[in-house]
């Protein structure tokens, strides 16, 4: 019996996924991987067969578990077994299903964690998810179809908010922030294809966004991030929000803010 | 002139860089490294003065000044110039002050992410960080020692919730939580240097870590972090949380819960 490594790929491009994944798939008889991997990662597994176990988000459970059992039925008559999924697999990947449909067959396996979206989109807008003094914590969340309308205002709530797989509802998403008291003029940036040839941005206000400016200009092909916050202002604008802050404010955190559900600019 | 590449060293494991961190620090001149980074690291820039400009988590802005000028001066001197951040940059990493000295002194740089330690500690322990049914959405935050005592239930909120530089404050994160209405029973994982040779892994309850029953197990000299919620279950239970979701659940998102601020079990 074989051992699975479950594997982040990363963001896009191939060479953000970290030594020891690239290292491992050199070294697979077969990698699984997911539509959203890019062609270009396949190239550190040469001799690996290679098995596209494409699903984007939004497909029912039955085809996950098909995937389960192929990754298992791999693993019955191979060595090594690279299940390559985009991001990092404990976000928003669904490795825990793999995992336990692992356990549930006695077999062997390891988790190795991929670049997430969200920093690599940080690192090409060159803005911190953090920022002395104006953000010191950051969500990461999806919009779920089954909505209850608040669920963003009662569930989520961070200084800086990453929302993965928003696309055809960040009009929404925007809405229920201002009306959950987030300022109108706070600052968006949406990251499109992160990493890839393809990566395009855009930055608009909070209210740009729940007027649906952003729809036309997003690509419905491309996996997309909205990143809302003052920390994604631009630079000068974000260094006035530091200066602004009270002298007695810590060092290392955020000032002390009023009191209340969201955070004010 | 040469060109600064700020590189997220990742959570500890020199092999959890990533393919493009490990390249550039092969061609560079000098690295500046924080005291974070495992010494393993270096060794992949064998040709380079390395530097440790070693920082760890509470100095003052002094000495951050100080860091800005060491890479300014490095790039008015050499091509290749690596700034090496322990996890990743734009995560808890004052990377805006380092990229605004750049912009400043004109000098050209990039950022290259890495894997931040929560994304480790969740491959670690071998528990996603959002799991179907269970939670949609994850925190990262510091809790500041500039502390307005209501600060954590006011402003922060996610399914999973993750706390960087935390030891300290364990006790009262978990206390404001429950004090929030987030259940006393509520599992937590501490993870400590995650993925180094010293990595050790404690789990116990939201009331338990209240009590402070964790104090005496953490070392303070090494980062750990507090990772909270039911999605860091044994997986017996994490299956029984799902199970015990309405049917009509949204395959791909979490159930609509009940509305209140905080997520119930």
């Amino acid at each position: 019996m074989g051992k699975v490594y479950l594997i982040g790929a990363g963001p896009g491009a191939a060479d953000l996924i970290t030594v020891r994944g690239a290292q491992l798939l050199g070294m697979a008889d077969v990698v699984l991987h997911d539509a959203l991997v890019e062609p270009d990662m396949l190239g550190y597994a040469p001799h690996a067969r290679k098995i596209a176990v494409g699903k984007r988000c939004g497909r029912r459970s039955t085809a996950q578990q098909f995937i389960n059992k192929q990754i298992v039925d791999a693993a019955l008559a191979h060595e090594v077994v690279v299940r390559l999924k985009g991001g990092d697999p404990m976000l928003f990947g669904r490795a825990d299903e793999e995992m336990r449909a692992l356990e549930e067959a006695g077999i062997e396996y390891e988790v190795v964690p991929g670049i997430t979206a969200a920093l690599a989109a940080a690192s090409s807008l060159k803005r911190s998810l953090t920022l002395r003094g104006v953000a010191r914590s950051v969500a990461f969340a999806t919009k779920s179809r089954a909505a209850d309308t608040d669920e963003i205002r009662e569930h989520v709530n961070a200084d800086s908010l990453v929302f993965y797989m928003g696309r055809d509802s960040a009009p929404e998403i925007a809405q229920q922030l201002i009306d959950a008291g987030r300022p109108a003029e706070t600052p968006v940036a949406i990251v499109e294809a992160c990493t890839t040839a393809r990566e395009r941005t855009l930055t608009l206000t909070l209210e740009a966004l729940a007027m649906g400016e952003a729809q036309q200009w997003l690509d419905a092909a491309q996996p997309s991030l909205l990143m809302i916050g003052d920390a994604f202002a631009e630079r000068e604008a974000s260094k006035r929000l530091i200066e602004s802050e009270p002298a007695d404010a810590n060092a290392d955190g955020a000032a002390p803010r009023a009191a209340g559900f969201l955070n004010a600019a």
